[in-house]
């Protein structure tokens, strides 16, 4: 059995489990660094290993695009390809042919639409992502889903669930046919959609438990303007409808707060850009809050960004070097960010873990979340 | 005596040595990385100890600027701001100033110009150029120079080298001054100028040399524009007229054929952004010559930059997956090959050692310069 996952603690709808993949497990819940590109942005995969990331993601969508997937395939696969060698997530790119692509036609057969690169024509279905996320030979490979805008009316997100859902049994023939021949290196997941909509959510999630015996589910389309209550409504929602022994992966999701309410509602695997991203403009996460490294206020001040973070930035440098780096615009600057930002979330992860096996997750996460809305001493 | 030089064995004109400073010491003959913003850009601290770098730069002017020598004195001096606990070398800011900088005059007290970030006016001189080195805090610091362009004439050179010559004077007054409570913490090092002259060049080494104790003597104002021979023929004047007990640092240079020639000519400490920069802009140094990532011939190379490197990149990494990189524009992509230049650097500077103790060092340098200019595999 190359892929499983075990519970091991529960508090509430909070748990902890291990989630078993061909390239090695993943304590969950757990941070997941995003490669978009074959490479988390601005870091490598030793410092990745040092601060215990265990799964990362890479994009369907963009690696189709550059450097191609049938190159990375002759190149020996993504692990290989960008030198990591745990387990990998890829997104099919659903989210960013609706989002940065400029769209051209959504239909029954699937999407056409323009690269963001070069302008070029494409046309992805069910079945040429399943061929691209075959080529590219993550662990865990993520279905073709039709995505709507957070706010999406019910007639919308209705029409996009249910073509996500006949999208799914295609991405599962065709994935069925592609890996013949090496059953169980690849496992398919599928993705809640729904919107804000609780009875669409219900029955999404009802309709594909029921149709496949999936390794693990995503929860998609939150964290897109919605809001933070239906998001936690939605969780909330699924958590309930969704089977207690597999993991669920909530995609594209989040700050820190979002992980810790979401760890409430039963979400294994969470997901963002954010931590890398702030890292280069210049913040970083701390338990109070965040910091604008820019800020006036670091120019003399010797701490570290917190004193208690055990990440190979807080280790070496002070806040006034990383300030001045930022301001001096040196690439090392968004690198030590957003080091302490993924280690940030990672060990965010491993704390809450440790709070759900000891039976103190309610107390720690009410705690760890007040603490976290307080005033940031440096904004 | 916490600065000191031994020569431990010699081919010719070129030496091995150990450079002793106040932060430990430093193998001879040796490049050192250029961390002009107290970052050797793309770079961290660990990463250059792994690949045996013992000591590197930084600059006066850059860092008079940004972040200000005052706060770096107040939080701690240089070493401890940018935690690089090994030997530091600070150049003056005479080549910024006179090269970056916009000029507005060359007076005997100092000069006047514009700050390249703000177009503030400024004033440098000998005695204030001192006060931000000892500010700083490097093992080693350079005087305050007059810079001259590499063709410049023998009536232009002379000028710019008694210039040069009056204010090491002044900058070894204000020194002493400065540093009377913290004797053998910092060594200042002369600059030999004079152009593409070898008058100029033998008298101005006549004449440093007669003036002080130096722990250490550099040779500036060279691989600016004057051509290689011309170069090579001031490092023979250079080498007959300085003191054989003492380091030779040649500044701002080189590339690796400047590197041996320069070893062969008895210089023993070489800087240069070249490695840096070029990794920046998509080029790996090999012993074949130059590699442009960016060529399609990389797009399916499964073979590392150079089989026989030893460092990070090459341990890790295809020619493909760094063409990707290059290409997707991610900063993984300038880090790992800023990583594998400053590393090529390092390596041959150790190979190089390693064949004058053998007492090789003619017939490897003679070989591996022809292996060098032999028609790159890849260009």
């Amino acid at each position: 059995m190359t892929f499983g996952f075990d519970v091991t603690a529960t508090t509430g709808s909070a748990r902890t489990g291990v989630f078993q993949t061909p390239h090695g497990t993943v304590e969950t819940p757990a941070f997941m660094p995003v490669g978009t590109l074959a490479t988390v942005k601005a870091l490598d995969p030793d410092e990745l290993r040092t601060m215990h990331a265990e799964m990362i993601l890479a994009n369907a969508y963009h690696l189709h695009l550059r450097p191609g997937d049938e190159a990375i395939r002759t190149l020996g696969g993504l692990h290989r390809f960008m030198g990591w060698h745990g387990p990998i997530l890829t997104d099919s790119g659903g989210f960013q042919v609706f989002s940065l692509a400029s769209l051209n036609a959504v239909t029954e057969d699937g999407v056409t639409f323009r690269s963001h690169i070069d302008g070029s024509e494409r046309h992805f279905t069910p079945e040429s992502v399943m061929a691209i996320e075959v080529n590219l030979g993550a662990d865990v490979i993520m279905q073709f889903d039709h995505v709507i805008p957070g706010q999406s009316d019910h007639a919308a997100a209705l029409d996009a669930s249910e073509r996500s859902m006949r999208w799914l049994d295609r991405c599962a023939s065709e994935f069925a046919r592609l890996s013949a021949d090496t059953p169980q290196q690849q496992a398919l997941f599928p993705i809640v959609q729904g919107g804000v909509h609780a009875t669409l959510r219900r029955d999404a999630a009802a309709r594909i438990v029921g149709s496949g015996d999936w390794r693990g589910i995503a929860i998609g389309g939150l964290s897109v303007g919605e809001g933070k209550p239906a998001m936690y409504e939605m969780l909330e929602v699924c958590d309930a409808a969704l089977p207690r022994d597999r993991p669920r992966y909530l995609m594209g999701v989040g700050y820190p707060e979002d992980l810790i309410e979401g760890v409430a509602r039963g979400v294994d695997l969470f997901d963002c850009v954010a931590p890398t991203r702030m890292g280069r403009n210049g913040t970083a996460l701390t338990s109070t809050g965040r910091l604008n490294m820019k800020n006036a206020a670091h120019r003399l001040d010797d701490r570290p960004i917190e004193a208690e973070c055990g990440c190979a930035t807080c280790h070496r440098f002070s806040r006034a070097y990383l300030r001045h780096l930022i301001h001096a615009d040196e690439m090392l600057g968004p690198r030590l960010l957003s080091l302490h930002n993924v280690h940030f979330l990672i060990a965010l992860m491993r704390r809450a873990r440790t709070a759900i096996a000891d039976g103190t997750f309610d107390a720690w996460s009410h705690d760890w979340l007040a603490r976290y809305h307080s005033t940031p001493e440096h904004s």
